[in-house]
């Protein structure tokens, strides 16, 4: 293998800070999925981490900033269906997100989400999640203004909001189980309307 | 005045005992207006209701209990409007809800609610506090029926957790701000559907 120069290595300074973030991340995801998030120690996370436990302080300061972390790690795992049909893609989505959120994992990461405090650090890592995952999740809608299936005045952002709104609403405030049908049924009442022709 | 015979006092056992739980809520919501969650301390609660702390903890337990139940004295302040017009009822309910979430006191009772444990007692406590409110706003929904602005097919409760959903996801999830639109674009959407005709 060539040798690499010093030049190159200071131009790729990700390499074992790379390394270390993703351990870290997994440790707290893997830790979060079997305890939950009340169980979760920085000691443990370390441990399982292999690295030391003033590492993980100085790159997040806090459990609250590591734990926003681990969730955009996380939500990349929730896929963005695309069928093809922008009724079932809308259904999917509700449904994952749903099946997600009743996991250890989802549950824990979600409560530490709505826990997390205001400051910059927090509100900024808070922004970079649900930023990527409405980025994300919008294409559902922009797919369906394309293929006709929607007018193009939909805004996409209000339809994915009113989509997963409830599903959270369930989880973090009033606790209640989504039934298996919620998803359809918020969906087309979202698509068709309630008020009828 | 007549004097009350012993049997009265035993069939009216609420006397004092209700004068110091509305005391103690007072208290409570009182100064979570001023301080918020935070700074909510049992000992402050008891100062200014007047009672001593230790019949706080009798009577609810933990701090939390004391929260959730102080919530549903706050409910009572969200009106349910009854202009004659499904639409316009259902913007005025999500734009009072909004405007109570930004405050002080909306913003902590809301984050009580997300940060409450699973037990018995706060499961309890927290399905007597959404029951309430779900019951009162879901009028709404059924005066429209019988005026028939609505199909007699729609589902209320569904109707009621799709209007206030991205309302609660802002404020406990997202922590956006809600445009003075919102609320009139939430109704619209689930009244007419985004799918056009």
């Amino acid at each position: 293998m060539p040798r690499v120069s010093e030049t190159e290595v200071k131009r790729r300074p990700g390499g074992r800070s790379a390394r270390v973030r993703a351990a870290v991340l997994e440790a707290t995801v893997e830790l979060l999925g079997v305890q939950g998030l009340a169980g979760l120690r920085i000691a443990e996370v370390a441990e399982r981490a292999g690295v030391h436990e003033t590492s993980i302080y100085r790159r997040w300061g806090t459990r609250e900033n590591l734990l926003l972390d681990a969730l955009l790690e996380v939500s990349e795992q929730l896929r963005v269906p695309d069928t093809g049909v922008v009724r079932d893609d809308l259904i999917a989505y509700a449904r994952d997100l749903a099946a997600f959120l009743a996991t250890p994992l989802g549950y824990a990461l979600e409560h530490a989400l709505a826990a997390a405090g205001d400051d910059p650090d927090a509100r900024c890592a808070r922004d970079r999640y649900w930023e990527t995952r409405a980025s994300r999740s919008r294409q559902i809608v922009v797919r369906g203004i394309e293929r006709g299936e929607l007018p193009d005045t939909v805004d996409p952002r209000l339809v994915i909001e009113m989509l997963v709104s409830p599903v959270h609403f369930r989880v973090v405030l009033t606790r209640e189980a989504i039934e298996p049908e919620m998803p359809a049924r918020i969906v087309d009442a979202l698509l068709g309307g309630v008020a009828g022709r």
